[in-house]
């Protein structure tokens, strides 16, 4: 069996996160579930969403698969129970999850749109306590934290993260570019807060893609499956901007995950950028950090079931593959995890099979090895 | 000498193509060219807009390039000269090319902004009559004719291209997704006029990225060359959402071209989609079709210098692979594209060399070579 670390899967927060944490005086306005008799649904402020049967679609078939809400009670208990989610991890061979938030969106941007900003501070914090003392707490071995931080203020957030570290948080999820979101770009030095405080904290940035609300697509009446197509479109967006951004240049140390695009394109990206870089360096004022050398200083890739990308793993570099399961989402091959990870790694060495499903995420994380710690307590 | 033919260049149009066409009461609104004393600009209706030096970098040193407008007399003459760019294309091994329009942008979208729609009209079939009288005449083995359609009216379009396939165009310019343009997307049956009339004629359908005046990008401040780096991005935009509207459902025969997205990321894109309508398609009532079978029916990539993208060929599949030489932009290797494509092919079989580099484009576009022209003559 191989071990599998997953850096992307997907929390389904159950109704008590934050009415359990929340001032008396948010309890009406924090969010919190209600049940209307035909379905279930989220509310916060004067607001209220529905959840989509996509977000928890593992165990279902195909063809049960929809876009209509559910409730709670439609899904497979491991989507928010952890010690559930723990056993269903457990039968696929997966030792260790990065999960991201779903209610507050995969950085938290729901809170940026929160009208009372001392709410929406108390329900960041209050995920990443509910985060550390019951999900994680569930399964400390399994479960390697990841905070979300406050994105309309720079210094609060950089304090979240450093909170967050000392909480035992390896990581923070954070949008693949903030523009869409009508804040400024990794090309201004807004964010050097919170990029501070990684790089200080040793915590990764994992950018998944959609998180700034922004999809690449063709036409505003493209049919959803075009987007979720075109994720490798969506990631290398990000990625770039990310490379040839002043913030690797200011923050050399920071770790970045691009999760959900898959490996396959890197290669050609890396060839055209570090070809266009050639080209265009000496007219625009370009430094000498070749893309793709900041590609192998500061990035990673991630994959579910990508056979061209493994196939090209030498010009990706093997160490900077790390795998996902994306439980329960549409890419999720749950409970065949196995099954696939043997199928698009029949090629590999030994060696490059234990990098790319779990020593080069447990090196990332600074995630100490189950089986070590066992090896440790015995 | 490898035998080439480009499928994307690029025409400066010299400052007589709509003066020398237009009736005697658009001579003052119509498009024609100024000089204030310190530069030139091209005037039409009341606007005036410059021309870029990235547009003309042919024959500079990098260190030369820039984005400051130009001179007709800054560039090299065979920007705008086509005997001279003939003699260009010769000394580079250039037997046939296909040149996209400048001023009108890649696929006409200048004219959607006339509010004189006769004159935008009497412009677009200008510039058609130009490029078959003048443009091509002067090197008629050279020049595959490319036309422009009116892009406001999809009935006009269409009869455009059964005129210009009457005059011995052999493909048409489009936006590569006319939804960024404020126009219905692919997913309406708006455009079918236009997909009928190629379908019938044969006219290919050349997709340039950035046609659609939206280019990949993660931010309004992001510099110009993240855009530039982002072009496999922008091409599988285009692609994804062509592969998956109804266009090719309706119109099987059509034959399309993405220019200058290379071609390395397309395999990695195809298992990805594949993947998806493998694991969508049950909910969300896709057909039959399996994208990568509808790329290899109706699709075409192309590259200038893609060494990830040739040692794929075979996942992409070596039929459907086309250079490019991209004269006078930014891409170009002009005059060296021998030695480039020497480079980048160095593992190719020969037949295989013969088909990326010349007969694959020769059949595509139904263009006589020129070498069996002077044997026939001989």
């Amino acid at each position: 069996m191989y071990e599998l670390i997953s850096v992307d899967d997907h929390i389904i927060e159950p109704p008590s996160v934050w009415v359990d944490r929340l001032p008396a005086k948010y309890k009406d306005i924090g969010p919190h579930v209600i049940d209307d008799g035909t379905r279930e649904w989220w509310v916060y402020e004067d607001k209220r969403v529905d959840t989509m049967g996509l977000n928890a679609v593992a165990g279902k078939p195909f063809e049960e698969w929809n876009m209509d809400p559910v409730r709670f009670t439609d899904m497979i208990q491991g989507c928010w129970d952890p010690k559930q989610r723990a056993k269903d991890m457990e039968m696929d061979g997966v030792v260790g999850t990065v999960c991201f938030p779903t209610l507050p969106r995969f950085a938290g941007t729901l809170f940026l749109d929160f009208q009372d900003k001392e709410l929406a501070d108390l329900s960041v914090k209050a995920y990443n306590d509910w985060l550390i003392d019951e999900w994680c707490a569930a399964a400390p071995d399994l479960y390697i934290p990841m905070a979300i931080t406050q994105l309309w203020d720079p210094e609060k957030a950089a304090a979240e993260v450093r909170r967050m570290a000392a909480r035992g948080a390896r990581c923070i999820t954070f949008p693949e570019t903030p523009a869409p979101l009508g804040l400024p770009s990794f090309f201004t030095d807004h964010w050097d807060p919170v990029f501070q405080a990684c790089e200080e904290t040793g915590l990764v940035i994992n950018m998944h893609i959609g998180t700034s609300g922004s999809l690449a697509s063709p036409a505003p009446d493209a049919p959803f499956h075009v987007l979720i197509m075109l994720a490798q479109a969506s990631a290398s967006i990000g990625m770039v901007g990310m490379l040839e951004s002043p913030v690797l240049r200011k923050f050399p140390d920071l770790q970045m995950v691009f999760s959900e695009g898959g490996l396959g394109w890197i290669p050609a990206l890396l060839e055209r950028c570090d070809r266009m870089w050639e080209r265009h360096r000496m007219w625009s004022g370009l430094d000498d950090l070749r893309p793709s050398d900041l590609f192998k200083r500061n990035v990673y890739g991630a994959f579910v079931d990508d056979q061209v990308g493994l196939e090209l793993r030498h010009r990706v570099g093997v160490d900077r593959i790390l795998w996902e399961s994306d439980f329960p989402h549409v890419e999720s091959v749950w409970p065949h995890s196995q099954e696939i990870a043997k199928r698009v790694a029949k090629d590999l060495p030994e060696d490059e099979v234990r990098k790319v499903f779990a020593e080069n995420a447990r090196k990332l994380y600074n995630w100490p090895a189950k089986v070590d710690a066992k090896v440790a307590v015995a």
